[in-house]
């Protein structure tokens, strides 16, 4: 636990009482490669705070057609977030690509800590605005970029993801088929 | 300043006090039809909270073609967010499509409201969860969607601009050609 203290720490200082009473609220998961946190239809409970290992975030398209939304390693969150803040159906999936664990949480915990704590509301707040900002950097690069722009921004976010991963996953959060991203791979 | 007081309370309810102390932090300006509130290159020192009128939040590429990121209306607010809170130069323009009035804000009232009153921190973190949803809406529509999709989820989240709007604006906010979208109209 003393890992999401620094995390939350990063972001605002906590008192050991304070960090005592929030722990109580996340529950260590151990995670197995090809598991899947999150399955579409599932009814989304959690949200996950990520302490190793490496997941992805993707959905189907009616014709079973990947696509990622996100990967996820150490200190980032994750979960199906339109279903979790709107208590909905899964529409995504999130597998484990490389076995690692994450503390679970839940929207109950969120919304409790955040009432309880001005401190952590202002934690969720500032790791919202983080979260948006991203969102809002691939909104603008899905729209408008090349497949070398979108490789080199991938490159940015994820610098130590590109030795590891799979290049079929690669070109699917990109967007692009294989024989681009290997023309993007050579230059 | 009434409205951005049911606009607030909608979120969390304020006393007379509290009230009379937040609305000092903002101010009202009119804009005129075909005015910037925004201009690539910029410094970003403020978000709008739109009290009437249109807007249209837009990029440009290298060769000048543009990408509609949002349009906002009543109760929305807009900002090149992402340079909004990374206190960067802007990256995008915001126009006015339809005269009306806006609130103007800051980073600074932003972090300094949320310090002081824990009601105001909430208030973002609500704003903030409800935007991060549906920029991951718009994600999800972009890697994947026909444009059929595309023009349906646009009726549903903007079912009273369909009439107003020029067809190319809406055309670009979907990232089809006119006459794909013509062929849309006409189903």
């Amino acid at each position: 636990m003393e890992r999401l203290r620094q995390h939350i720490e990063h972001i605002t200082s906590l008192t050991n009482e304070e960090f005592e009473y929030i722990q109580t609220h996340f529950t260590k998961k151990r995670v197995l490669k090809n598991q899947y946190l999150l399955h579409e239809g599932d009814d989304v409970k959690n949200e996950f705070v990520v302490l190793s290992g490496l997941y992805k975030v993707f959905f189907l398209d009616e014709q079973g057609r990947e696509y990622i939304i996100q990967f996820a390693k150490e200190n980032w969150w994750m979960s199906d977030y339109q279903a979790f803040f709107q208590e909905k159906k899964a529409t995504v999936f999130i597998e484990c690509i490389e076995a690692g664990e994450v503390l679970v949480s839940t929207l109950e915990t969120r919304e409790k800590l955040s009432a309880e704590l001005h401190k952590m509301e202002h934690f969720y707040r500032v790791k919202l605005t983080n979260g948006y900002v991203a969102l809002q950097e691939r909104i603008k690069l899905l729209l408008s970029s090349t497949p070398q722009e979108r490789y080199e921004a991938f490159v940015k976010l994820y610098p130590d993801l590109l030795q590891g991963l799979p290049k079929k996953l690669i070109a699917e959060y990109l967007g692009v088929s294989r024989e681009t991203l290997s023309r993007l791979y050579s230059r």
